[in-house]
């Protein structure tokens, strides 16, 4: 009996990831697992090969429309879809087909940040693709619908969550992340052709504009028991792919008792690495893997917490996260497709 | 009668600026400024072109070893030097020498702040080359030995020396400053090289150690006339030149209040520029400029400052902050052979 | 009695290098040239600050349409406009207007090539913008129509022109630039993204399809005075400025031959740099610069020559070679305001 | 019964290449190939993660030195070392050992070459890594001592050997190839620095001075059973990874014939991907991928083929050429642990 995955959205950069792990996954060699329907909104018709020419297996694959009657039939769907549209999608399949969404829409607990953030009605809460988040393992182990993190709030949330959990800092973060331009989407906006991002770092959506903040502040917070609040700056660098999150907070603990948290949260997690003391992390060491690669380090003078985390945004922060999701939902072996191990330098 | 200007350290980068900011500087146009010697430590005997090709019109110029007797005789002297030999080349040339000195041996005022961080013996105090800091131009009007600030206290101290200045934050700040590579000089290091660097964002000195924390420190708490704590990040971008400094700190004032204490304190300087309000800056922006481009945005929810500036870390944080320099110094109208205009995109 | 200046595609790149060159020039500086009307299509009513935030001088500026009423009055017109749409405009401006045209309309001298590779209507031949041509410079200096060439041209033209004139190579070229992505202008295109550029080298326009390659077979011809056949062969590569051209021919004449020819031929040029033997260019070294550097080297084994010049493509391969024109069109000094000294690193 | 892999050189970029392969390889992951010794020369006595920080299983691994001893007892070798080199190791070696050497040793056949080109004794000639030339698969299968392609070889040659083995070019041939740095190897030098090299193009060894030179010239001309003489100028582009050939040479046929010759020609290679007409090929989609992707087009007005090719010069062009060896010298499946799917954007 094989399991059918469908990927929509196929023409973007979310589902290009997921087809690309699903290419290495040993269940779709085997044969178990089968790459079903890919569709696309305007793209529908054209061949795979004219979006992701480095998908070679699939070139000749072309894309249908993202339509309920495309997707049913399939065991596995996967969804990389504008904001706001994964809903009439996911109502018209049925409840036994596991939906895995890259999209916002199910990612917030609270309607009203939800409105703030995104306007328009609050689709719902569904299970959130993050396993390392206490508990949450086993939600995913028995969910039929998954959200999976936004990118910028995996690494971020990865980065504090020993500390905010254990109360060994203040409840008011500060969080830095550069990032490379795949974050943002293939958008044709004149702020990510090459020429202006190339020799270039820019802040955008500074002073908690940008939507990741709440999906943030909503996990650290669960995490920490009561209210934090985040001041989340993003910084576009000019590299394709990647986030470094510097994440800072005023410490109440010594940095022994810091690093000792981590060490414990993080001892069984097969993908978050825990750097050896004074090492730090560089993206380009997690580029293609699922791992985040994470330095814990107390300035003493500073008295604050200096976590930094690197990530490749596409993969653990996004496709990544969806498969592993699926396999901890379909009862595979979490890490199966996914290594730890980068493409470098 | 001619002004002649020596360059010490001629090959690295630092002495590259300087060199192409004099070649277009009106003084040397009309031959009021001559370039003299131009010196190096292990590069002597080289010609010009072999370190700086896009220095045309000095390319076949030979380096002269960097001596108290090639650069005597000069007018002005830039040191672009390693740390600590500074002091020697400075006391075997006459007081009435204007030396400018693009290295760290000057900056600090605590010999003990000194020795933490650079090791060895403290050489002294120079008036800083910052002249934007309150009562600092005129030191440098009648100032014949000048310390170029770093790169990263220069984008640091003025995108938060309004706000502490009035006391408008509280008095701990965090700065993540993304930078390129030219600031780290012509070092043959790992770490440094392309393949290591394109596509990859890494921090690096986290957690107070890098060496321009107490300068940062220094200069924002004279402002804030009461200490400063300063947790300082820089993180290493694939671009080669540019730094964007995020800086972050809890307010206790409103957003128009420090809004309107940024206004009125970079009213009339010529190579601060703040940005309209939902303006952000970009280090392209600010490439082979002299200008520093700097938004402010008050985070509500957060309860935090965000000032955001962007500079070129070789022109106005280093090159070009030495030649504005010796304009004050000399007399010379303080903007002539510098400009606001960046070479974008 | 001053001269105004209007800049017809303001808010495109070859308009903003314009602006950036006028903002340095000499003329600008005096008052005698001022900068008059800045216009543009879509972008009309918008700050030149949205487009190019690093002319900060000019940053308030609202542009206007493009229309021949708002450039008329004004003594030069440049205009970075879509090809197809300057002769509409030109017609409509006095005849004594200069006007210098950034766009390909009128730089073929063959209808039938025009049609070929632009499709519509030939619009005309105006005077070359390329004062290196022989007899050229001349018809520039009496011209009040201009077209500018095209950037590959500019460097293609000028790394074989003295082989070919003398006779010294085989008429069939082979030439391989590879080429930042400014010189695709301002499109949206998923091509010219950041995260599709980034990282990657890509041909296009292979085999004689991309519309600079009869531009370039004309001025090599003309050179020649035969018909050079030209294999072109352009290559996008992760950087927003630069082409770097190699251009290999099949030699019929020794090295020194070769070498001497092109010594000889632009012994007096200002802004062709011939680079001592064994030096090879790199791109870097001519950003900003109006300057192109460039190698000969013989290659005795293949049987080869292989000429490498380097030019920044919105400099002197466009917006430089337009202020150039301009200078020689209005009796100034011809390098007034242009520079050979790039910005690097 | 299990085959233990040694890696000589583990700390540069081919051997860094080599691990990763190993790590993502099906029979590494079963236990029947386990990695055995990690040496190197300067870096011995150092963990792994300090020079290859994404290879996280391998991570705490601390490099023996590299001798016959520590090599000595390994079923396979792998040999990423300094020119040169090579022999003495080898020498040392049972001859049952399978040794891959990524070095040059062993590549060339004729020993004037070796000297014009290395300086010092020629050391031999072993078979030849690249499975895609005529009747050389079969060599590799019974081989125990290999030496792998140089990248710029493998692309040039893939990209023109089905033109001149079909006699439908001109036996003269003209590569220009874009480079990434790390082609290069993590050599200290300043033209590798990442502020020299970022937002430049720069040629290098032009006139048929890279060591690759004779080794496309050898190949080819086997192919062609007549001499090729080849125009080889290696261009050095701002990225890590990816060469991109542009191969061109005067056409004795059609364009349809010399298409057909290609399809024919690869119409059973796993690792070379002809691509429909019309489409061309880019450095990223090859990243991580043991694939060349190559384009062909003829420019009937210039009378030129433009052969195209793109490959990731660590993979292919290093270390998935070892492992695709190792795989036909051991009796594996050929593709094991090799992919054509690439990491992009």
């Amino acid at each position: 009996m094989t399991i059918s995955v469908a990927v929509a959205g196929a023409s973007g950069y979310a589902g290009g990831e997921i087809l690309r792990l699903l290419l290495g996954h040993p269940r779709v060699a085997t044969g178990e697992v089968t790459i079903g329907a890919l569709t696309a909104g305007g793209n529908a018709g054209t061949e795979l090969r004219a979006h992701h020419p480095h998908l070679l297996p699939l070139a000749d694959r072309v894309l249908d429309e993202t339509t309920p009657e495309i997707l049913a039939g399939h065991d596995v769907v996967f969804l990389g879809l504008p904001h706001g549209t994964s809903a009439t999608i996911a109502d018209a399949l049925p409840p036994s087909t596991l939906i895995i969404d890259c999209g916002a829409d199910f990612r917030l607990n609270d309607a009203r940040e939800w409105e703030t953030y995104y306007g328009g009605d609050h689709a719902g809460t569904w299970p959130y693709g993050l396993p390392e988040l206490p508990g949450n393992r086993e939600k995913l182990e028995s969910a039929s619908r998954i959200a999976v993190p936004g990118c910028y709030p995996t690494v971020s949330i990865l980065s504090l969550l020993p500390a905010l959990a254990a109360n060994l800092v203040e409840p008011h973060v500060t969080v830095v992340a550069v990032s490379g331009t795949s974050g943002a989407g293939r958008s044709l906006k004149v702020d990510l052709l090459a020429s202006e991002v190339i020799g270039s770092a820019r802040a955008y959506a500074v002073g908690g504009a940008h939507r990741h903040t709440p999906e943030i502040a909503q996990a650290l917070s669960e995490a920490a028991q009561s209210p934090v609040t985040v001041s989340f700056t993003p910084v576009l660098a000019p590299m394709s792919r990647g986030i470094l999150a510097t994440c800072t907070a005023r410490i109440n603990a010594t940095g022994d008792e810091i690093r000792a948290a981590y060490e414990k949260h993080y001892a069984d997690e097969p993908f978050v690495h825990l750097l050896p003391e004074g090492v730090l992390p560089a993206t380009s060491s997690a580029i293609g893997s699922n791992a985040v690669q994470l330095s814990v380090t107390v300035d003493e003078r500073a008295g604050t917490l200096v976590a930094v985390g690197a990530v490749d945004n596409l993969t653990k922060g996004t496709g990544g996260a969806a498969v592993q999701s699926m396999n901890l939902a379909l009862g595979f072996g979490e890490t199966e497709g996914l290594t730890t191990v980068g493409v470098a330098p």
